[in-house]
């Protein structure tokens, strides 16, 4: 069962919330507008889905809603952002413009986050650069669920990265993708309508295949895109570790098995070696390497020339990234955005503990 | 069967070989480090298993001796450098060195490349930067052999990331991969073996699955990272397109299913959008985000924990990335290095055709 609300009323809605939270205006506006960029773009286990978890968070104290967000190391080019355990929603973009403020003088921007919390989807971040003519890149470490190729260790999170490139006539590029071989979300998913995962999503506690969707609640894990090592896991691995080191390590966030959980309930872990969440972001001026114009034509036929690539039969055509989450924005921005019931239910007891109207 | 050679011997005939093709010494001593590299690090299809074929190219006319490798555009923290046609294994390290000095004066230096050639093994000119305690970042498109998601037509190559990053008593962490589900390498030693590939590594012409690992000679193509959808292909089709994108179309070198082909008798394609193959570098001062001993001891911390993950029954240890090329080279530096035969008769017919001895 599905309830089914209009864009402006679920961003009112996290925007009050937001603002019940102690949020400033403009911080719960651009929170609100990240959150539910997610359900938008078809992203549902990102956006109000999360937002009781958020609320969960800050009741325990580990959300400020009133955050120093500040550069506490910089250069030329680069910057490490303390969040000040703010929402990643909002330390998140203000972070990327920093990335793209250092890319308008430098070229390029570079900007490592510590002390921050869960950002939204990655995918939002990235295109905050195409309107500057710039190529946005953002990646952040996320609560372990993942096992290394070889390991039945929850070691890392599903350490999304997201790439937007702009194009002409053409809408732009954008990857938005987890480092697994499904993101969580499709996880959740196929647990409300108990299904089975397809093999190679997950792996018993034992290490073991298996097509329960609900193993991570028996102590099983993710598994790193390329399912396992004959298909390519390693690098699905390297990948997520990759994601996880920029993020936390280079910033001084916590990383690896040490990353924050995401549920209020869980414990922390012992031993954390760093603050928070940790989020990377890059912002790359098109002009820095040849002009944006010539660049932009040349994206054109890139993204024509793939489009028109002969499909497999039983396809009839070939999808270029961000496709599917332009069309399903096209829809969602003017039309319902379907939620399931469990979140609508969620989100009423939100409205009822702060006094709102959804 | 296998032919064995010292690593000198390797290295010293390669060296020979790019002098007799007229590159200067220092270049032919750059490329031959560069080649030879890949064999003592295990990656065989990418050391003297090519040296032939970058003949072939330098008798075609496509690989210039002595290349005019220059900065033809630039900011404070990027640059384009036209490779001149020059062999991949000289343009490459200096285009690299050009980030590396870029990101001494700016925190990090961005460098893409046009008019290039093959370069070898990416994770050579990532390892570049450890030695500057900067993270590297090397990769490189490549002939169209592989399919997006939903396709059977050849638009990508098997485009390689490479990401290296220093630690301090732990050896440093170091990513290279194709980013399709198999390496062109390994298809290569299936069929020299007359062995059956896994599903998900190649596809027939029409679109149907199969193990045959000699089916690129039949219109076949090779799979992105993720083999199909539902396992994630899309995600691996992404990062082939963003290796293709930066590598050339941020360079003007050619893209897609326009990148020069490696086999010297394979026509060029028509109407190519850029010049030659196209790479990008990257290199990140660690210190340009926090101090560099600080974040190495935090490297050390994070490769242990990764490497004391429980690991799954059947496997003894869990791997680092960087792990297995590493005890190789361990290995091969002073030991031999083993050649098929079938490269080592390659290697003969070279060294008759310039006079020299293997």
């Amino acid at each position: 069962m599905e309830v089914m609300y209009s864009y402006d009323r679920l961003f009112s809605f996290a925007r009050s919330v937001f603002v019940k939270m102690g949020c400033t205006d403009a911080d719960a506006n651009l929170a609100a507008g990240v959150l539910v960029s997610a359900d938008l773009r078809g992203i549902d286990s990102h956006g109000v889905a999360r937002l009781s978890g958020y609320v969960r968070l800050w009741e325990a104290g580990r959300i400020n809603a009133t955050p120093d967000i500040r550069i506490v190391h910089e250069s030329p080019s680069t910057a490490v952002v303390d969040g000040g355990a703010g929402l990643g929603l909002v330390v998140a973009p203000r972070a990327m413009n920093i990335a793209i403020e250092k890319a308008r003088i430098c070229g390029t921007g570079w900007v490592s986050v510590t002390n921050s919390n869960h950002f939204g989807i990655a995918g939002y971040h990235a295109m905050m650069a195409l309107e500057h003519d710039m190529i946005g890149i953002a990646m952040t470490n996320a609560s372990a669920l993942v096992a290394p190729t070889f390991s039945v260790e929850r070691m890392l999170g599903t350490n999304p990265i997201a790439v937007a490139i702009p194009a002409g006539s053409q809408p732009p590029f954008v990857a938005d993708m987890a480092t697994t071989t499904a993101s969580n979300g499709k996880l959740e998913i196929l647990q409300r309508k108990h299904a089975d995962a397809p093999l190679g999503w997950v792996q018993n506690a034992d290490g073991t295949e298996t097509v329960n969707a609900s193993v991570l609640k028996e102590g099983g894990v993710m598994l790193p895109l390329g399912s396992d090592r004959e298909h390519g896991s390693h690098k699905g691995y390297a990948l997520g570790s990759i994601v996880d080191i920029f993020s936390a390590v280079l910033s001084g966030a916590s990383y690896g098995p040490w990353a924050p959980p995401f549920p209020a309930y869980v414990p922390m872990p012992q031993d954390m070696p760093g603050k928070g969440l940790g989020h990377f972001f890059g912002a790359m001026r098109i002009d820095a390497f040849r002009p944006a114009e010539e660049f932009k034509s040349h994206m054109d036929r890139w993204i024509g020339r793939f489009r028109d690539a002969r499909p497999a039969p039983g396809h009839d055509r070939v999808l270029v990234p961000g496709d599917p989450e332009r069309e399903m924005e096209a829809v969602r921005r003017t039309g319902e955005i379907p939620v399931f019931e469990s979140v609508a239910n969620d989100l009423a007891l939100v409205a009822e503990k702060f006094g709102i109207v959804l």
